[in-house]
């Protein structure tokens, strides 16, 4: 039943297309592999068929294996570098600012840029100056494209330096842009986000110390939260009106990874709204887009374990007239890495979602 | 340094009142002590100066000692019987229905009846088999007094039969009474729960599967929630406008105890509102209750991990011109047991507070 | 940097060889895909380069999509059937003796069979029926490969039947085998487990209620458990002594995934056991091993999260004059699904780590 | 029902002793109450009848309200201070070597003191060298008493100076001394022991982290751990042999408190040994000790969290000849300040379960 040709045989390992027919693979580096963004960027790319990562940098970890720090990226077989290689494109996971700056170099060269800090995200200085402070290189930022594919498709694959979107942005944009863009609620919307810890990163603090932060749930960022005007400035591009008003209050949950973003917003009164006609909706806005389904039931955040999906839920209250819409994902995948490599993959002419097929680890 | 005379040794034991002076307690009966409800009433009496936990029956395990179902309870010494001995006083921790069938005998003797299910919360019958089917006793509603005492504290005290408050619902409504009461913020509400998996109770099912429900956030009861009419209608007490629209939206956080709800609505135009103002009007509302306190920090629910408080913490959201206010509690104390306890001591004469002075459990 | 020639670009989907130059794939069906072991098999067959998932069934859910029992499946496309139809390899998830039953007619028509179920991991029958009962096809042990690639290798290639070991017993094996090979320890041997709790499966219990077993640990089986003697019977037939002397202790862990095993025995007293001899030996006796690392720090279960690794550490108390070895894995991937995968590819001469190259999900 | 005479009504105050009658109570100290055990103290003390919590230090946080470190603790009105008030006795919850350095000026005043470091465990200096480095004040080692009353409760008694034992020492010296008194088991023993994140401290690490703590197990101090010489001197003092030799090996267990010890040791061939005369035995053992219950089934930490109680579980292994011994306790009261108080009721002639009497918080 099985008939493996010679050459074929090879194929079953990890990277196919290098090991066959000389058919060259991009090289790929990682600034600041040791977070967890940084890490699981790594992750995916050891299983990506045609990019391969052949050079990662830490910032005070230069010299130790990859290994040491990771051991479960140990099959990678890197050892963690002061600066990158030679490599064809290039994924930041440093901190904003930081990641401007080292960026810069790739950026001239016009390599193809993938940066997973907040960096990039704004179109307007002005806005990542009002969050963040002054920006490092504010005229980069109209050659940058924001970091969702599936609002962004065209620009992304035509563009060198991609800005990989928050994590509860991403949620919060996935979940209402069908609608906003519908014009099916009014500008008054509230997200209220749900995540788990990692997305706090590697960094300690006795608010992920896990004593503290187990068994327990709180609200944060109760004056603002850095990723509301990426939240704002994409949905705002998607409708007519003034500025989407939106209030976003994130929720610190005791677990590992995943985030649920349960979005609230009136519905426009037109009488015709129903929870079927949403979800119609919803599948039309999503068909092309391989990472993001319209879910039968409210989903659960475990459903996205370690996989690249956005599930959505759209429902039409009809008591209070409230759409109501319920987004989960991986905040490290479709909210962070993986997403990142959806967009590689986009800028260097691949399927869009090589590397990123592996289902959700359940339970 | 210690001076002890010896009548006041056996003060150091758990019920000081009992072994002095004969003195007498009031003898409580639980029916259904093998929930997590029941169980945490009886816990809670264990400790309590006044009252004393006589008998407790439990529908499948009459006849066993109430240690094999809960060990933690074996200081108790009780057996689970099929009928409650002689008593002054009665919990239920029956589902709804079934305590209202059961409780009956014990409200037409007269005695001081603490309802913990659902079955007397609602003031009109119509809205109760909305949601839950036909009332079996709707003529007993009227004399009911729903029991959360920060708002119907004088009630309680002359009552003879009280609803203990649903968990979402107590969190929701101690959290939006001071402004609606004074009328900040319009008749347009969102209630986000996050709650607890203990809140779900002791039956065994798919979604309560440790290896389903942990890592794990998912929101439920998208079509509405059976707390939703008790926030209406203790909420709708509170104003003279139409009654209150609200939104509530419970979610299934992996922990086993604790609920944060978090409560939006558009604050009144009258240009003057400031998280300070709010603080303060909050203060005042609570000011004669022992068991709410305003935080200085977005509180979390570790913060009311086995205790009977409920922390507050109301902000004024400029951007959105919004109220948002948390609120976080243990789902089986504040939001069960412990507020049925609290709503006992009135009925009876005791201080609002005794047997409930307990610290939360930190971390 | 990307010379993509057409025929490669398909390469990237998820069964390169299925989709290129007519090369046929083996047709693989799960019997009883609705537990957790079954439907791990089944994720893990979705990224397999040269497997293809074309049936399952499933007890009660004959006739319902997977996706529905299993979101995270819905790619595989699959509906849950009464019986498998045509394939050319079965997995069964079921459990034992039910599990026994219906493999029967595939081993019959002799076809390619992995058996998650305990029934053919025991040697002799009268084994078998000490812990589980009267076997229902006892003549079919001594035709069954114990699924421990790392021992039984080169039967596992020549087998048709294949028992997939126990999680604790995998991880307990793997421990042990390098010293008692070697004659390193005494035959007095202590195997203290720690396991997640989906390795009870995905039927509900009181004991795996998420309030009951969150925020807990409990031992468990201290009369014995099942898989004690797969970890007697194969450690066994590395030595010449009598019957290993082993006691099982497993204790339920609040975690999902991952079993750690703490394995304790004396050491012989020849004098020249060191904690670096013994990692010696471990390495060389795993050396052609794809999935067993000898780790340079105390493991932690995380380390193979998802993945089908066993990272082991083997050290040498000189206080005790002990060898203490630590061992992790993935309970349903390397302790269940995984390994039964990589004995798949074994018996139909793939390569070992076909389908099975991913790293762990780290955090 | 109630007859509540004036005077007593007062006795349902948390401190009922000093609130009538003009009866003093002893005032207490904490120092260093900022980590989790100093604040378990304060909790332990704001619920005591006999002992009043006055004044409270800490490190880094002087001047501070102590319901700005923990809010739980808000109750207590008590500001950290850089140095003790005017108090009848003192705890001290500092790490090693500062602990005895900051506790001297109390042990010379002759104060009744209980330290909760490890700086008063060992009665050898050497021994404490060995693992702590040289004592502070050596000569004080003979005055000071190992604080486990089910040991040494008369020497407490007595003592102005008590070592509040460890918490992994404290369930494996319970669980096993009644074996050892007894002269049930041979000198070679094995303490594998599972413990929860809180006992490591409020010290950020990344091992705490919480996305790396959590759905993970770990052993740690395989070179061997700080409270292995306190199990081998307890245990010691309680048979005829030469020093015991112990094996012990912590773990890592995700949730936040409660450690569950398996010991493990071989009976003695006198044939009669059985689990029946096991549990007989372990119950005479302890029949005067409130705190310690030989379960009927193996116990779950779950049963002792936040309570001062140890479950004991002792069962003799057929198989193997062993005795197996489970103890549980929740880390920070039995295995931490709630010991501690027990021990300071002794020494101040209160009942030994003064303000110890919670129920465990269940689930």
């Amino acid at each position: 039943m099985v008939l493996m040709v010679p050459p074929f045989s090879r194929l079953l390992y990890s990277n196919p297309i290098s090991h066959s027919r000389g058919i060259s693979v991009t090289r790929v580096g990682i600034i600041n592999v040791t977070g967890y963004m940084g890490a699981e960027a790594a992750r995916i790319l050891h299983g990506h068929p045609a990019l391969e990562l052949v050079s990662v940098t830490g910032r005070s970890a230069a010299g130790q294996p990859l290994a040491d720090v990771f051991p479960h990226l140990a099959p990678l077989g890197l050892t963690i570098e002061e600066e990158l290689g030679d490599v064809d494109a290039v994924v930041s996971a440093l901190p904003h600012a930081a990641s401007a700056e080292a960026l810069l170099p790739y950026i001239e060269r016009g390599l193809p840029v993938l940066d997973l800090s907040a960096d990039f995200r704004m179109r307007r200085a002005s806005e990542y100056e009002a969050w963040y402070g002054p920006h490092p290189r504010p005229e980069l930022l109209s050659k940058a494209v924001m970091g969702i594919p599936e609002l962004h498709r065209d620009e992304i694959v035509n563009a060198k330096l991609v800005a990989g979107a928050g994590c509860h942005s991403t949620a919060a944009i996935l979940a209402l842009a069908p609608a906003v863009k519908a014009g099916l609620i009014e500008n008054d919307i509230i997200v209220d986000s749900k995540s788990g810890i990692s997305g706090a990163g590697r960094t300690l603090g006795l608010t992920y110390h896990f004593s503290e932060a187990n068994e327990d749930v709180a609200a944060y960022a109760l004056n603002g939260h850095r990723q509301l005007p990426e939240i704002t400035q994409e949905l705002g591009a998607l409708w007519e009106a003034p500025a989407p008003r939106v209030l976003f209050v994130p929720h610190l949950i005791p677990m590992t990874r995943g985030i649920l973003v349960t979005c609230y917003a009136p519905a426009r009164r037109d009488g015709s709204l129903s929870t079927d006609r949403l979800r119609a909706i919803y599948r039309d806005f999503y068909a092309g887009s391989p990472f993001v389904r319209v879910a039968d039931k409210p989903p659960a955040t475990k459903q996205a374990l370690g996989s690249n999906d956005c599930l959505l839920y759209p429902a039409f209250d009809e008591r209070s007239e409230r759409v109501v819409v319920v987004a989960v994902l991986d905040n490290l995948m479709k909210g962070g890495a993986g997403q990142g490599v959806q967009c590689l993959n986009l800028m260097l002419g691949l399927p869009e979602d090589a590397g990123l097929q592996s289902l959700a680890l359940y339970p």
